[in-house]
């Protein structure tokens, strides 16, 4: 089956799918994203994702290209056409195609596309060994609540951690705090086994999968604060682990090397991600 | 004359201009551009365009799509086939088409776009008058020294200057000293005929018209000083002004609607317009 995306109100075959070299996505990073599970053929918290979608474009007074039980249709219809029963959706919004100018055009109109895709298939063995991160400097804009197409540095840090033999970058901030990873959240466990997580404030993105796994924890009865850690915490946790729509939730076993807990997947990281996958199978 | 557009080794109508949805220019911001003037048919300074996108490639180590001398006759041929006597050229290097991914694709090739039109005739009186700016929080990522198209803090801060009635907004780092403007480099003469502009680091984009106004400031025998101002610095200064490659150099009559000065264009400031007016009508 080839595969078919969703283009400003076209389904095009994908070597056909292409936007204008005015669009304000290409020449700005003036624009929006989701990513999306398909767990089954049933899109994973879709309820959530479409609320936040609906913030990042009203921050950025960027108008909703369609109502969202039309852009629920043309989810369930990319993935229909592409025959995807788990993988993930992709969709972008940006603000439009206009002649070349900072501010705002007062006439263009949002440019929707959606795309949808297999999953690669999860080495099991990576959520059974374990990952390594590595801590990188946050060099990124204040704005990292919005879920904007402005990705380069966390391309770089993405970049810095692959080369470095890792799986994710944790950025730090100015004071030695962690914010998140280039497309994860960041989360360690302490000896107490306190469930630490940064509060959503500007400095990451609210992810989604945060949102699920910190409704898990407070439904299993584990205790959940919600605060900056410094990198030293985290190389003195119990466990530490990373969650996003693609990854689900990953054991973190070792940070700049230096192993945390016993340098092996903590219990608690193992019990989170088995509720996580129960979450993401129960059809809604 | 229908508007033609260089795409990927094309020549196209530019209805016709389009990149693929899964170019990281589009979906991560991973890309960087130059914009240039066109001067009675020649490339203003293109000599140090070409040397600042090269740096600015190889600090993404994005690699180059062709040699400066094939560049060369693209933007050429891209500003004859457009009849552009006086304009610009604008031209955009992406890390190219890969399945969507932070980390660098292993196999993709960049992909050059080069546009030429003509510039929008400026209205002399903007110059004669002077503009206004305002000052914003400068929220941008901390490698601004890459000419890179994640440009979404430059248009929103661009949008709340025009919705204040102003031309550009200055942006102020956290001790509250000026960076640059959205999309042009700030100055300011002191009571001593100093002039001041904030020197060249991560926080600004050193701008080619930066560039040749200090060259000029130099060669007429002023004082330049490169270091940060602060926006008091600013308020008190004799006069203030802009440069960019599209707006040449403009004089700033208000900072947060105080007036600049006597609140009318400076005379240094109508020098070094007349000035690099010449340097830019000089054929090379």
């Amino acid at each position: 089956m080839s595969r078919v995306a969703y283009v400003d109100g076209q389904y095009l075959p994908n070597r056909l799918a292409a936007v204008h070299i005015e669009d304000r996505g290409y020449q700005f990073a003036d624009g929006v994203y989701e990513v999306l599970a398909v767990v089954r053929g049933h899109l994973v918290d879709e309820g959530p994702h479409l609320v936040r979608l609906a913030r990042s474009l009203s921050e950025l007074r960027i108008p909703s290209p369609m109502s969202d039980s039309a852009l629920k249709i043309v989810m369930r219809e990319t993935v229909r056409r592409n025959g995807v029963r788990d993988g993930i959706v992709y969709l972008q919004i940006t603000r439009g195609v206009a002649p070349r100018d900072h501010a705002f055009p007062k006439a263009a109109t949002p440019v929707l596309v959606v795309t949808s895709r297999r999953r690669r298939p999860t080495d099991p063995r990576i959520a059974d060994d374990g990952i390594a991160v590595i801590t990188i400097p946050d060099i990124r804009w204040q704005r990292c609540d919005i879920k904007s197409v402005a990705l380069l540095p966390n391309v770089l840090g993405k970049q810095l951690a692959k080369e470095a033999g890792a799986y994710e970058a944790w950025q730090v901030d100015q004071d030695g705090r962690v914010t998140e990873g280039t497309s994860t959240n960041a989360w360690i466990v302490t000896a107490e086994r306190i469930v630490i997580t940064r509060q959503a404030d500007s400095a990451i993105l609210n992810g989604i999968t945060r949102l699920a796994v910190s409704e898990i924890i407070r439904g299993e009865g584990y205790n959940l604060v919600e605060r900056p850690f410094t990198v030293g915490e985290a190389k003195a946790a119990s466990e530490a682990f990373l969650t996003s729509t693609t990854v689900d939730l990953l054991p973190v076993i070792s940070i700049d090397r230096d192993p945390v807990g016993n340098g092996a997947p903590g219990p608690l990281s193992r019990r989170l991600l088995e509720c996580y996958l129960a979450h993401t199978a129960a059809v809604p």
